[in-house]
């Protein structure tokens, strides 16, 4: 399904204005880049890189698309003609998913001409707005559960394909499952679930419920014991299923309590193995305050979703250098640069480095191209290695000639993605992982 | 496209284990309703009605679906034959897309077996949640714009699919237009944009850009002229348009003053005509500082996609009734209703009224069903004439045994929601616009 008109009608008319003008065949470099991290996050999670170069790929216009906009005279015959054979041919290189980035962090660069990197603004900030937006909070619960499993939930909370891509995101950022399943079907994400409170309503009494429940999915399976009365629902729970109970899980209430005396209560019955799972209006810091209890797994639905409180991520699509023409005789790369109050932008195509002291992140160093040859300058790991640092490259090849890497794409990229996402927060100072609300966690310094 | 597996997997296990217990085929009724207003709001606004219908239609389970399924074991093979065929072929009434809601009104309620019926949660609950917390969020924006245009540019700032859906709602809600192209083409929306800061910044200069597009769109276009200096742009852009420029855009700075700076300079060049567009992460507060000053349209972005710091609603989809049987031979009605600390649901199908007084409304009454038939008694009318009110049925057919209306449908639903929700709006009480935090506009009253 195309992609083409998941886009803001400006980025056609500025394509229709610059084939006018001549300049649409300018060779340009785009940057996505956050201002600021919002809610005083200390670090965010990119996600989306994956699922936007799908969009990339995708981005077509086919004869109903242009159909539509010639009956609607959003643009002129000539740009018609050039979005019929629209297809991106140019570069896209940057932070690898599951990264964790900085405000400032040149996190998604393309490169080509004005007319073909112009139109992607829209779909590509979409994508990687809302899913880093996910993946950030979700990195946040992870941490808080300190090693406890999470799954995603929060499907009914987010629109019907947002919920997919939410999920996809969380798991990336460190979470165990999904109630999705088109996110199973789809990038390869375990699913899972059991049953809700009209299981239970629709059945003659609770016991009736809960032995269905057993026959069909058996005993290890877990119940939901909080219809009616958490007690009761438990004794119940466990005379019908048997101390082998695969798990109970709460739904509402006061949760330190309830965890603990839950626990208790399965203790004396002997269902010493049954698990708790919790799942009531769960943020990080919900989370947070069950440490210390007995709680054995998480379910997280609106918070995650929905960015816990920062639903989008503040990523702005700029254009931060340019030729004058295309190809040999394109002439010298020029940095360009906004002056708008408060929404400045830095000229110049960058590449990014972590540099880490015994492997413990201490800065990003930014590398700005400044010989004019579109190549930032890779010097950076040299001066570093001076000051008895490491420098891991963050930016990586994403779309070369227009072509996706597979690597970054369908499962195994969320796989991939996931794992880069440990090992990336795992290299951050303890102090980053606070849940209050603080600095950035490492300096951007430039090169 | 199927919208079957944008569901949680335990609609699917619950589904199975009622197979199992014989108890899939009672007849249920399921009630969509939200507990609270976010944020302190005074009043909702329903959206997402249309898509709902569309999404249950869609909901079928094709070969590709099963297949994985049953790869994945999520189900037995005697609920993978029910869900080969299934279709919806039960009915579905509720309040009108457009429609103002509060905490507990009977908003979507779906008649069917348990079977057909609680498969529809996930996709119904996802659709609503999200229509609604962008129309709740756009109809308080719009009160606060007092008449003037308001285009929605949010698109980059959510999700690729939710943002079709974000324009939608913003639409209904009485937005004028939308960046989002998509949104044009399936709704019926008109589409709006020119130009943004990559525009300026390709060209050799301001002026070069600014005759670039005026060339290309006329000088009726909107100019953007704050990527350098402000009063340097608007000169630039009189000079190259003349006084008959359409408008100027601002999209950074204090506004307030920047409007009437701008204004003063407009005027003082001749260019009396020339509208001032502000877009500046605006959101319902932002525009209402922005009364008395000669601002005249608006552009929102990130706060009306992201429902302005209440992304989701918190609807619920609850088993409100059921009989012990179907058809015929179905029983009486039961309500049913769980009684979880804080989350508790209300037992028995409903219907609701708007009861108003000289036009303007006073309370909304909730009718339960209490005679076990399933039909809500419809005496409430009587009831508030007796009181001097006048009583406006809230409670429509949306789908008569698994068919939707064709009248909520596509962009001929989309403009009878718009309609509707001014006409809506404009019965609530005028306290019901204030935007500071308050209680509900109207009482709930049960018959």
């Amino acid at each position: 399904m195309t992609t083409a008109l998941r886009t803001d009608r400006y980025e056609l008319t500025m394509l229709e204005a610059a084939l006018r003008s001549g300049r649409a065949g300018r060779d340009c470099v785009f940057e996505v880049f956050g201002r600021r991290l919002p809610g005083g996050r200390r670090y965010g999670v990119l996600a989306g890189t994956g699922r936007v170069l799908d969009a990339i790929t995708a981005f077509r216009f086919g004869q109903a698309e242009l159909d539509w906009l010639a009956d609607e005279r959003v643009v002129d015959d000539a740009t018609l003609a050039y979005l019929a054979d629209y297809r991106f041919t140019g570069q896209v290189e940057g932070y690898r998913e599951g990264e964790v980035y900085m405000p400032g962090s040149p996190l998604l660069t393309v490169r080509g001409t004005f007319a073909e990197a112009v139109l992607l603004e829209t779909v590509v900030l979409s994508v990687l707005n809302y899913d880093s937006a996910v993946a950030t909070a979700a990195a946040r619960m992870v941490s808080a559960a300190e090693g406890h499993p999470i799954a995603e939930m929060g499907s009914r909370r987010t629109g019907e394909h947002a919920a997919v891509a939410a999920a996809r995101a969380a798991y990336i950022a460190g979470f165990s499952a999904t109630s999705n399943l088109e996110a199973g079907r789809t990038w390869g994400i375990p699913t899972m679930g059991t049953a809700a409170h009209a299981f239970t309503l629709l059945h003659d009494s609770e016991e009736e419920a809960f032995r269905a429940q057993v026959a069909a999915l058996g005993v290890g399976t877990t119940l939901l014991v909080d219809t009616y009365d958490v007690r009761q629902g438990v004794e119940t729970a466990v005379r019908v299923a048997g101390p082998q109970l695969g798990g109970v899980r709460l739904d509402s209430g006061d949760l330190p309590t309830l965890v603990r005396e839950t626990r208790a209560q399965l203790d004396a019955l002997g269902a010493t193995g049954t698990r708790i799972t919790v799942t009531s209006d769960l943020d990080e810091h919900a989370i947070a305050a069950l440490r210390g209890t007995p709680v054995d797994a998480f379910g997280v639905g609106t918070s995650v979703v929905t960015g816990a409180g920062a639903p989008a991520s503040g990523f702005v699509y700029k254009l931060v250098a340019r030729r004058d023409g295309t190809g040999a005789d394109g002439g010298a790369w020029k940095p360009v640069a906004k002056n708008s109050v408060g929404k400045r932008s830095v000229g110049g195509a960058k590449r990014a480095e972590r540099l880490l002291r015994d492997g413990v992140a201490v800065a990003e160093r930014v590398v700005v191209d400044d010989d004019g040859d579109g190549i930032p300058e890779r010097d950076a790991a040299d001066a570093a290695r001076a000051e008895g640092l490491t420098a891991r490259p963050l930016t990586a090849t994403l779309m070369r000639d227009g072509e996706p890497d597979p690597q970054w794409l369908g499962p195994e990229g969320v796989r991939a993605a996931r794992a880069h996402c440990a090992a990336a927060v795992g290299e951050l100072p303890a102090a980053a992982l606070r849940l209050s609300p603080g600095d950035p966690a490492l300096p951007l310094v430039t090169a």
